[in-house]
């Protein structure tokens, strides 16, 4: 290990001395194809000759990336923070935002978001949280449960820290996820070195959890790892999916009868789209059944209707928890001080719209209203498009911001993918973008039953764009098939 | 594990059954008496009587909390990010303040700041920090090598979880970490299971390195653990202490000779009090000196003049990484997606200040030069007024923001500390909590020679503030030798 004959030549940090789980990890959201996608385009910035003329971004859940315009009142509130004494002077801001700045801006530490907060976040956001979820369940939330993540992301990465008790018990603790997944669930167990249970969504039930699936991957997970939480993601996170009740219901119960940690992905809990479907949280529908587990439910400032990803903002609410185990929780989170201050804001915001009667009510309904119908009818026309393509089957895309199609690629294909080391769907993808410019994520990034095949695509790009979007990938699909037939 | 019997009085997490790392993790800072402050600032409010009007929080670097007034350009170029439309329509706002926006912006997804921006990163502010440091050092450095980070910390913790091989060898990861040491350093080696080695600085010597003594450290731990890194924290915290550039040349040379990954904070580069102290960087002496070593280096917008703790905003520079484990480390951070655009704005405005002959420039030069004067002033007056005490010895607060004296506590208080099962330097300041509002972190948060009591105190209380704070301090400091002599 250490000479003093050792020179700068030799590295510490070699691929086979660093950490093998980060080694091992996979991200396939930001994985090689949205990787040439950014090339691509620096490509035809630089004049080179393509097929196309645009790179269409459908890869990432990312709204404002794809020209969705921010709503006003949010940025109103998070801009003053930052500048207070011009903003409440200034009379052209409306009243409300300039009330909602003094009382945030109370709460804070020096009365600025340049001060750390709680490591929880500021006390009143999290109040205000606690009453958001209390008007949107119709039961209690106490705002001690409520932590202010770095997005919804850093809430899955605290719990499954937590959780994780392999240095302990020196067996690898195992989390449910299900199939397909976002991939950060499987990213995060990877890194955590914690066992990924796999339970496959079933597709040919718009995407809905089958008891007897969670129970299969349940069983067979316990000769190795011991079995801790269910991640549910709904609405559905590649898959487009809404969750009945009765599904939720179903879930509770076997999280309750298999002794189970329920984590509930919330995040697109705004973005509902098909007739008859509606959100309905775990927490709700728990208190309905009387059943009273451990459970945390995340939610972001990134999706819904303000889609504001780059202010990294989010909430977890912890319900049921041992006091002790909460504390421990508080004390992880105080190692990274707090999360972002204008995050936080964003996300007070966002559980505290303007009221009926102020001044910023009408502006902001009619900026969210619109925000939300034009996704849900490029929701729909992405179904629409997606099943009118001959050997493509999509389940309608009931809500969140994804398209989850199984795609039929003929035998030629597989054969000419495998020549080239190539999974199937990426192939495909890997062609649609090179040859139209769009940049979508194929299915094996998020998991699919072996020998079936997807790719996910967003339904963000504005919608013009989003018509020619579905046009070039009509015309490459049938080429595509005309080719390899 | 798993029963149909089992109901929801039977929690899935206990003590027992979490993980054991963050079980056994301490983090002072935000520990048991800052936690009291708290109490104590709430009791006040309510009309609680107590021997003192107002507490005194010098426990936390939050310089905005403590009164520090923002930076006009920082805080005009993230207001107007936010809500740009108006901004660039506004008279009043500066011409440079609107181009860096447009600049800015033009390098983010959609032009917006609600856009995830690439995991390390927008480029164009990437490419700022490495301008930045190439004139810092006057040596190159490449924009690519630049990660930007939600503050140190995260970094901090991106690079642990990085070298940490244990799931591999089935050995410890050593990590050498200074004390006393921000206990941040302990915290995620708690965390993520690794091993901390010790060393001790010599407060003899104004807390330098002294290189037989990271020997001692490094060949103790050898059959304990791998050793892979150093961590050197300058200026220090909570030492205050400015290295000399002969210490860290001496410092590299072990890095060297031992294989140790050198992982310099260095977050508090801009603040230097003491007459004759400057700062250097160990990528600016490794140049010097011509040894090519594996670095990491560390910023935050949260210290310095700007003191922006709540926006989160920071940046790594990792130096002569292999391409392989720079690829692994890229995919590590995709799956945090960004760090919070706002923090990174800031970050931008930090490393590319208003120039001489743009509109901003003096006014920016001005608030500047004035915090860090008065913040100088109360470094100056800390290091006299703790001197001046008996049985007090400080070194000089050479830079950063904290003074760590040595205390001598009366053997009765020692005794009495027993009794109530506390280590005597919390005692103090718990007594020191009580009887005046002020929040110290007792130096056992930080580590310290057995035997030997420090406390940690900022220097960030407002002037006057500060002034009233040493009287106090003064004041109860006589008082508990009289008592407990």
């Amino acid at each position: 290990m250490s000479s003093l004959t050792m020179n700068s030549n030799n590295p510490v940090l070699t691929m086979d001395k660093i950490n093998n789980n980060l080694v091992k990890m996979e991200y396939a959201v930001r994985g090689p194809i949205p990787t040439r996608a950014v090339e691509l385009i620096e490509e035809l910035k630089n004049g080179a000759e393509k097929p196309f003329d645009e790179v269409i971004r459908a890869n990432i859940g990312d709204c404002h990336m794809m020209g969705e315009t921010p709503i006003t009142f949010i940025r109103q509130v998070l801009s003053a923070s930052l500048f207070p004494k011009t903003a409440l002077a200034d009379p052209k801001l409306p009243n409300d935002v300039k009330e909602r700045i003094q009382l945030l801006l109370s709460s804070c530490g020096g009365q600025s978001v340049g001060a750390y907060s709680d490591s929880a976040g500021v006390e009143i956001i999290r109040r205000h949280v606690a009453e958001y979820i209390e008007q949107r369940d119709g039961c209690p939330s106490d705002w001690r449960n409520i932590i202010l993540t770095s997005g919804a992301s850093e809430g899955v990465k605290l719990m499954f820290t937590l959780i994780n008790s392999a240095s302990t018990d020196n067996i690898q603790t195992g989390v449910m996820v299900p199939i397909p997944q976002y991939p950060l669930y499987s990213a995060t167990c990877s890194e955590l070195g914690m066992y990924l249970i796999s339970y496959y969504l079933d597709e040919e039930n718009e995407w809905a959890l089958d008891i007897a699936e969670l129970q299969r991957a349940l069983d067979e997970s316990k000769s190795k790892c011991k079995p801790k939480a269910i991640v549910v993601i709904n609405p559905g996170n590649p898959t487009g999916a809404v969750l009945t009740k009765e599904n939720i219901a179903q879930i509770i119960r076997f999280a309750r009868d298999n002794n189970l940690l329920i984590i509930a992905d919330e995040v697109y809990q705004h973005n509902i789209w098909k007739e008859g479907a509606q959100f309905y949280s775990f927490k709700k529908i728990m208190k309905e059944i009387d059943i009273r587990l451990e459970l945390v439910s995340l939610m972001s400032a990134s999706k819904g209707y303000m889609g504001e990803c780059g202010l990294r903002g989010g909430y977890m609410e912890i319900d049921n928890f041992e006091p002790d185990v909460k504390a421990v929780l508080f004390k992880q989170i105080s190692a990274r001080l707090c999360s972002a201050l204008i995050g936080q804001f964003a996300i007070d915001c966002v559980v505290r719209p303007p009221q009926q009667g102020e001044p910023s009510y009408e502006l902001h309904q009619k900026e969210k209203e619109t925000v939300l119908a034009s996704l849900k009818g490029r929701a729909e026309l992405t179904t629409r498009t997606l099943n009118s393509l001959p050997g493509v089957r999509s389940n309608p895309v009931a809500g969140a911001m994804y398209a989850f199609p199984r795609i039929q690629i003929p035998n030629k294909a597989v054969e000419e993918a495998e020549k080239l080391g190539q999974k199937p769907d990426f192939f495909y993808c890997k062609q649609l973008l090179e040859e139209t410019g769009i940049c979508l994520v194929p299915g094996s990034g998020f998991g699919q039953i072996p020998g079936t095949y997807h790719f996910r695509t967003t339904i963000l790009p504005q919608p013009e764009l989003f018509s020619r979007m579905m046009n070039k990938l009509q015309k490459f699909h049938l080429k595509f098939l005309e080719q390899y037939k």
